[in-house]
């Protein structure tokens, strides 16, 4: 592809996404159901996967060589980690900088209503009941926030803003980060859990991450902390966590996402004891799918220009490595 | 009386106040009921209001004059605003620095919570149900707080944390707050409500602010705009505020305060769209008892060394004017 052709780009999706205009005329924008897309992806300069919840990338990627760009509507990039992917030379990019803030006031709001028992003054209002109780107040407490990345990052400044004490565990210890100060090391986490009231899981999904949080870690945890997860639903042991709330162990939950997702109607977690259960929203604001489409056409534009994208996906780590975000890419 | 003596200290509550030992040996504590109250004021030294939902102190007043000082474990004073404690000697003091932070966080949590939906995924997760919605970022928002005193100082600092921006409303303009900036005045109200996401009504009831928030100041506000009071349930005619909920001309509510509390089982208000209803416990911590107590204890001893008392509330105002916090007072 030269600067003279237009180039084709495939994107997966049923509907057409909103807010791709910018492109008319300047890339062929060709909609594929996943079921087209072995027949597709073979003539296709670029993907954009924009209904990112598939699995049906690595069945249907080229035995020859997929695009040279693929760009997902997604922060998490797990379910396009596949082998014939992660060894290619196709340049993989994501939604970075759409969803962090969201995602951490989402984090603050429910660590407010654990504290403050908003679902139990909910369900009294429905009854008509005034019942005057106490609660908690979330300044002063301490919370770990798990995820170096922009997820954690936004929700531990977010939580210090609120009058956290705030320990941000990543991949990688810095003593002297330029954002957030201090970054612990992943191998610090046990001697932090202990003191946590809250903890924040805000990883992204990889062989390191995936289950870490089961029952050993729950154990660790201050008997009544209250855990979150806005990451990936595998990150959490479900079973433990159950087992967790129903003893005691932990005080309350927060979890946006899960292992299967729509969560099956019959799950024992929607009935846990003191766990709030969320649709996998907290990211999705009444902008976002105009956000995601213009990241997309901001980094279309870089593509065709010859300069360098913005949010390279590190397809070795499997999440683009912090870097500060002099460029504001991470805002 | 002397420091020869001991003090006579009438405590207004049906139980012992948790956290008054410090005073053993130093005062004689009554505790009294309403039904006593004329009988025992005569000879009081001192009154500590602890059960301050009270509306017995008018009537048991004593004619001759009452207790040189009162101390109300609240922050509101509007039921201690009757002419013979207004016109006396007597001082009356208040609890300041044990509210704030609290109210603060739990309009955040509210705000976030409207936002966000909260109360519409709790609902759907009793009954099982999966259902993705966008909802809205809390960044970048407009807020008009009222209320000068420190509990819409500590609201306008926290919601500016989360990222909202602010403007601050109290009975004096400032334009150089040493804590917050500028305050806005009463006067600028009517432009600031058009032009604003969020209202909060954190002001003290005076007969400035009595029925402030009608169906004038509703109607000025933007269309789908949210409604938060946390001040005293007379700053609102809920009427007009439920007839603005059903007309859509307010997207949503939160009320701490009543004009009646309890809220009678059959007000509309408990079923009014969009309306979170919460049983006066914003500032009602797990520790607020013992908060209360501290603060009639620190200022028992000032008043038995003849040192200046904290909090004294001005009674022609109707409470504590508003100083910079040197001194840590308002903290």
């Amino acid at each position: 592809m030269t600067d003279s052709t237009t180039p084709r780009v495939l994107v997966l999706s049923g509907e057409p996404p909103p807010g791709l205009e910018p492109l008319d005329g300047r890339a062929e924008l060709r909609l594929v159901t996943e079921d087209r897309l072995a027949a597709e992806l073979p003539a296709a300069d670029a993907l954009l996967v924009w209904e990112f919840a598939t699995d049906a990338l690595p069945a249907a990627w080229p035995r020859a060589g997929g695009p040279r760009w693929v760009h997902t509507a997604s922060a998490g990039v797990d379910r396009l980690m596949f082998p014939a992917l992660v060894d290619s030379d196709t340049v993989l990019t994501n939604a970075r900088g759409v969803f962090e803030q969201p995602i951490a006031e989402y984090v603050a709001g429910q660590i407010l209503a654990l504290a403050k028992d908003f679902a139990g003054t909910y369900a009294r209002q429905r009854d008509h009941v005034w019942q005057h109780r106490v609660t908690e107040r979330v300044g002063g407490t301490r919370a770990v926030v798990v995820g170096g990345g922009p997820i954690g990052r936004a929700t531990a400044r977010t939580l210090g803003a609120l009058g956290l004490r705030v320990a941000l565990v990543g991949r990688t210890a810095r003593a002297d980060d330029p954002e957030v100060g201090r970054v612990h090391g992943f191998a610090e986490l046990d001697a932090l859990l202990p003191e946590a009231d809250w903890v924040v899981s805000a990883a992204p999904l990889t062989e390191q991450t995936r289950d870490m949080f089961d029952a050993r870690a729950f154990g660790l945890m201050k008997r009544g902390a209250r855990f979150l997860n806005v990451g990936r639903g595998p990150l959490v042991v479900e079973a433990d966590l159950l087992e967790a709330l129903r003893a005691g162990q932990l005080g309350g939950a927060a979890l946006d996402v899960f292992r299967e997702e729509p969560l099956p109607a019959d799950s024992p977690l929607w009935d846990a004891p003191g766990l709030l259960v969320s649709p996998h929203m907290a990211a999705d604001t009444t902008t976002w799918l105009d956000d995601l489409a213009a990241v997309f056409v901001d980094n279309f534009g870089r593509w065709r220009a010859g300069r360098p994208l913005r949010n390279v996906v590190d397809k070795k780590l499997g999440y683009i490595p912090y870097a500060a975000p002099a460029d504001g890419v991470s805002r």
